[in-house]
């Protein structure tokens, strides 16, 4: 079975066109663009063969019913929102390539087993409400009342939006998917970094994605006039912050495990008071770790924060403050699901490697609902979330086969719940 | 001769009152609260016996006659502006004291030799229109034609504003004070900073103003995303930062003389994209050094820059680019009166040492025309520029005190111009 290349490439294009003019590539969730993007996706879906809906958490559904629908569903797809300034694939990539798996299938006259879904999730960008996966939360019971309380700078409710989506806030748990209802949840992504590109292999196979725990440091020392305080009489808030800044950096790098992941990074910084000739009274830092390991992720602020107790409060008369942001868990990928994926890649005839996701996916929430995989395929130069943002249409359409073929396998596992090993 | 403390501090407090409501303590230079405090001077001026006008560059002037006039002018001020959210007593105080100087001169029934002037200098902070020290540059020379066309964010020219202050902006030249025609100017300050509060030492008898250099840098890596960009692949701009901050830091104390004075700051730090998921691509900063020595300001950058290019550019990949902000040159006081404010300090029993200012005043711009020299007074905790900002009336009373001495005893150097010797 043959997708159809030109399709696909059509179809990223017509997306792309979408976009908020002058500001290439912008598609906001629950604006009049974004809906007019959907309004083109379901009717390509309904084109294709697929019935469609929209969930009451407001995800567009697109379903070819399987000759088994006992065996459960089979799903695809991922988001075609974007951030202000966004790019033309992330996201947008696995939901046109899952639409383009199934609508093969059904080229092909050959009547899937399981029930196959493509799902075009909602919002799983940070959205104007503080919230992201809005989709993918909905679908999994993570979407709690408090989030749908969520306003965005011009004051309209989370649940409000979903409900212009389309969705049915008022009835969120009918988008909840029961057990065994979902017989396989599989995303194809862009990589978003640039292993696979380093490394020149064509398809990434996720075996987990990363958990993220977010800190606030504030280091405080006490702001003076730069002319009139000579060095020894300071207390210099940024010296000191400079100093944690390196060791994040230095300690992700010693803690890298050789068989894991680990990556930590102080991304923002601000000092006050913020003038050329103002000694620092204060700085104020993200620290943000990541990790395949929820052991490796906990234990990595102690040691950290024991050096800089040291380091930088005794040696340099600093106070620091630690402030916890967020923290989500790491997610394994269903080993079922990771070996067909790296089975499909090498029967294909393409190079892969097994590697977490760094990023986190609409896929990581649907892995509480059944057995969930990703595949990621390479981008130039790791930009994302930049109007740059591109990858070949070869490593597209490729990635693209790999999924389908990865569904069929799928399919045909049997008996009923085989795809829930791990 | 004693001067009356009481009426010095009433003084202090007066002005204090004349603030922005709910600001204290703000009194910005060319708004109408700023024009009242001024015109309550003028007639606490002439009230005293001064005569007073307002010169072409806006300086608030009040005189007493001397009986040999052709031995030129001793003046001595500051200024009563203040920044947004200041305090009570910087450049106050100096307006403040010299006007209770020469009025107990008045009041003694003894004619000073020399003609006295009484000066509250405009606008010496930074003002709106992106200038310092606007009267004191204009009564030296030092207030161009283009800075006259620099505007504040409402779009009014500062020569506009200075001529609703008062002054003539168009026959500016009018403000220059010719060469001989002051024999003097003597400035009192408060120190802000802790050097005379940590070494109990009541009097600074300055020998120099330092000279100014200020520098950006800007550090380029990559930007990134935090996740999917593991530890090796990185290039990131803060961690290059960093280092450099804290060499900045390390090179002013290495190369700190045992007999002079020099600092150097990282004031300002801001990276970009500044996120807490996105390893910073760029970060940039101001650089600051201050000295008594033109050599040491000249001769800071390079080693800093030969060091970034090892430990910085080639050890992470980073480029670096260096981007002069300003230069000013130190400013030597006149050593005849420096000994004179020493001698009139040990005079009065007070405990006195030497020291640099590490801060700009207008005193640096009157060096340009007569011999100059400032005198400190200590600052609680060092804090200035803050609505904290405190000090003694003790402190204030023997700062005017030593102030007024040291006048006198200029007025009595015989012959004309002794003052000028170094």
């Amino acid at each position: 079975m043959e997708l159809n290349g030109n399709r696909l490439q059509q179809r990223l294009e017509k997306l792309s066109e979408f976009t908020d003019p002058g500001r290439p590539w912008t598609r906001r969730a629950f604006t009049d663009r974004y809906t007019s993007a959907r309004e083109w996706l379901q009717k390509e879906m309904e084109l294709a063969g697929l019935s469609t809906r929209v969930d009451a958490g407001g995800n567009l559904i697109g379903t070819l019913a399987g000759s088994e629908p006992e065996l459960g569903v089979l799903a695809s797809g991922s988001h075609i929102d974007t951030v202000v300034d966004g790019g033309r694939y992330d996201g947008v990539l696995g939901v046109v390539a899952a639409l383009e798996g199934v609508q093969t299938i059904i080229e092909s006259g050959k009547a899937p087993r399981h029930t196959l879904e493509v799902i075009d999730f909602l919002s799983e960008e940070p959205s104007d409400y503080g919230v992201s996966c809005v989709g993918s939360r909905a679908m999994s019971g993570n979407l709690s009342a408090e989030l749908l309380e969520y306003t965005n700078p011009s004051g309209e409710r989370l649940g409000d939006a979903i409900q212009r989506a389309g969705g049915a806030p008022a009835k969120l748990t009918d988008a909840l998917r029961g057990e065994d209802e979902l017989a396989g949840f599989l995303e194809l992504h862009i990589e978003q970094g640039r292993v696979l590109e380093s490394t020149r292999t064509q398809i990434g196979v996720v075996t987990n994605i990363v958990g993220i725990r977010r800190y606030e440091i504030v280091v405080t020392g006490r702001a003076d006039h730069s002319g009139t305080t000579p060095m020894n009489l300071r207390k210099d808030a940024l010296v000191g912050a400079s100093r944690i800044v390196e060791r994040v950096s230095a300690q992700a790098r010693e803690l890298q495990p050789s068989n894991g992941y680990l990556v930590a990074t102080v991304g923002k910084i601000s000092v006050r008071p913020d003038a050329a000739n103002a000694v620092p009274g204060e700085a104020r830092m993200t620290v943000e770790v990541r990790s395949d390991s929820e052991e490796r992720l906990v234990n990595f602020l102690e040691p950290l924060i024991t050096w800089a107790e040291e380091a930088v409060c005794r040696r340099d008369e600093l106070r620091i403050e630690v402030r916890p942001l967020s923290a989500t868990h790491p997610t394994d990928c269903a080993k079922a699901i990771v070996d067909t994926v790296a089975k499909s890649a090498t029967g294909l005839g393409f190079s892969s490697m097994k590697m977490p996701s760094g990023a986190g996916h609409d896929a990581a929430h649907m892995a509480r609902l059944c057995p969930t995989g990703m595949l990621l395929v390479p981008c130039l130069d790791g930009r994302s979330h930049c109007p740059e943002e591109s990858i070949t249409m070869d490593d597209a359409i490729n990635g693209a086969r790999v999924l389908s073929r990865a569904l069929l396998i799928l399919d045909c596992a049997t008996p009923k719940g085989a795809a829930r090993g791990k």
